[in-house]
């Protein structure tokens, strides 16, 4: 089986940015990895786990030579890393990220790519609630979605490389408008991280509730919003600051519903509660048809 | 090692029900195992899993003779089966519960009770999103907390009894007042659940992203909801009801929590957004350190 391709260079090393080095190493995806982290540490890293042929602090060196460029870090860098290596790219490599917003990756990274080099905005939606290099694993990509949302003009072949880097890591693709995605995504994974964020937050306020009666009753339902609330900060605040419009609007609807929802407790509404819940069952069975839960997670509630 | 009670009296064969019934067989912690269920597809079911001794329809005959009665049913179905069964229940006999809530168990249940009855309400905080009787498993309260919320003037020895018999049903046992208890399962528990049914509502009504698109992309974080969101419609109508003012209680907090936080994103106050998902980052440790959450959980979020 052939490389993907030759030279990768993968700027940030986290949990994406780890894993997909992984994944290049298992399934030999290239023949040469550079990798560009900040911290010393991570570069260091880097190497002892093996996910790196060189590594550099200096993304214009990192990239250049490389065929094919993935930005992993978070979104609030995006404008100044595109800037800062945009000369340095080879003619004809392609450029792609992984962020979670992606309309602004292509309002902060599309302005600055030079003539014949082709930029693929991505977004594998997969993930967990750790972060750093040694978090990353091979298989985090396995059956899971990766969205690519290449503007107009795009050179198709560039797109055709990077879906077949997806589909050897072990995702499927879909190719979306890039405000679709952020619609798309606003509700699946930004709203939910909002919330589970902002009950956290609320329970950790409470006067009168100690904090170690929370922890110890987590299991009530309440565990599973601390696991999305212990996602990385940075890379959120960077999420809802991109996302926001979409995010807002998401975040109405909800509001709206919750209200409805407020008052059919307070006037002891039995029939409009038990038809929401009803209602709600049936996703869950979809969602594991789909292939995208697990029936056999850990248990989530209690009585 | 002796039986915790001679004769043991199920009503409701659910999740928990069954879940009981599965660890007293295991432990031997009962000599016979009367179910009361009102389907006869679950008295089947009780007997073909062998999880009673004997099936019933009439609860009233089920709870004769019991030496230990345990209500896991819906809240809303408590006063009636209270009502229904008292004059049955054997001089001496113990009656407890497995509710969510306990002032309502308590106002439910307490005023029927005879003399020479103790009434030792109980709630272990475990569960999954499953129900009925081919849901139930021996290890479903192992390593969590059962808290029990007698009310003054219970039998100390009754109390004792029915702490011996979750504890050696793998539970851990803490007493607490029934109203403090409904103001930490609302935010443990409760509260959890209604966002959850909420926002799954939400994705569902909309316009803009299709039911297949939410479906598709559910592991950005939107799965671990339609988990909880997948829970029992009629336990938690009756859970919402009878602990309407704990759960307005800890809804509006959240709601005032909520709208600071959508201010911070409208206004692009990042280091607000970063302060709150930095704080919340710890909890989640400390819930892990309970042994409240399995650290290698399936992955929560996407980037």
């Amino acid at each position: 089986m052939t490389v993907a391709f030759e030279r990768i260079a993968i700027i940030g090393l986290g949990l994406i940015g780890s894993s997909v080095a992984r994944v290049v190493r298992k399934h030999g995806l290239a023949e040469h990895i550079s990798v560009c982290a900040r911290s010393p540490e991570t570069r260091q890293a880097a190497m002892d786990l093996g996910l790196a042929d060189t590594v550099f602090s200096d993304p214009e060196k990192a990239v250049a030579d490389a065929d094919f460029v993935l930005l992993c870090t978070p979104l609030g860098t995006y404008k100044k890393l595109a800037k800062g290596f945009a000369s340095s790219l080879k003619p004809g490599a392609i450029v792609s990220d992984v962020g979670s917003v992606k309309e602004s990756a292509i309002r902060d990274i599309g302005p600055f790519m030079p003539e014949g080099v082709a930029f693929v905005p991505g977004h594998p939606v997969a993930g967990t609630e750790n972060s750093g290099p040694y978090s990353g694993f091979a298989e985090l990509f396995k059956g899971r979605w990766t969205i690519l949302t290449p503007p107009d003009g795009t050179d198709p072949k560039a797109v055709e490389a990077v879906t077949d880097f997806w589909v050897r890591s072990g995702s499927m693709v879909e190719i979306m408008d890039a405000a679709h995605h952020d619609l798309v995504l606003a509700i699946t994974s930004h709203l939910p991280h909002l919330i589970a964020y902002n009950i956290v937050g609320t329970a950790d306020d409470l006067e009168t509730v100690t904090e170690s009666e929370v922890i110890k009753f987590a299991a009530g339902g309440f565990r599973d919003f601390t696991r999305i609330a212990a996602s990385d900060p940075v890379m959120w605040r960077d999420v809802f600051l991109g996302n926001r419009d979409a995010v807002l609007e998401m975040l109405g609807r909800f509001n709206e519903d919750l209200s409805a929802l407020q008052k059919a407790i307070r006037y002891k509404d039995g029939d409009a509660l038990e038809a929401l819940f009803t209602r709600t069952r049936y996703i869950r069975r979809e969602v594991i048809e789909a292939g995208q839960a697990d029936p056999d997670e850990a248990p989530a509630d209690a009585d």
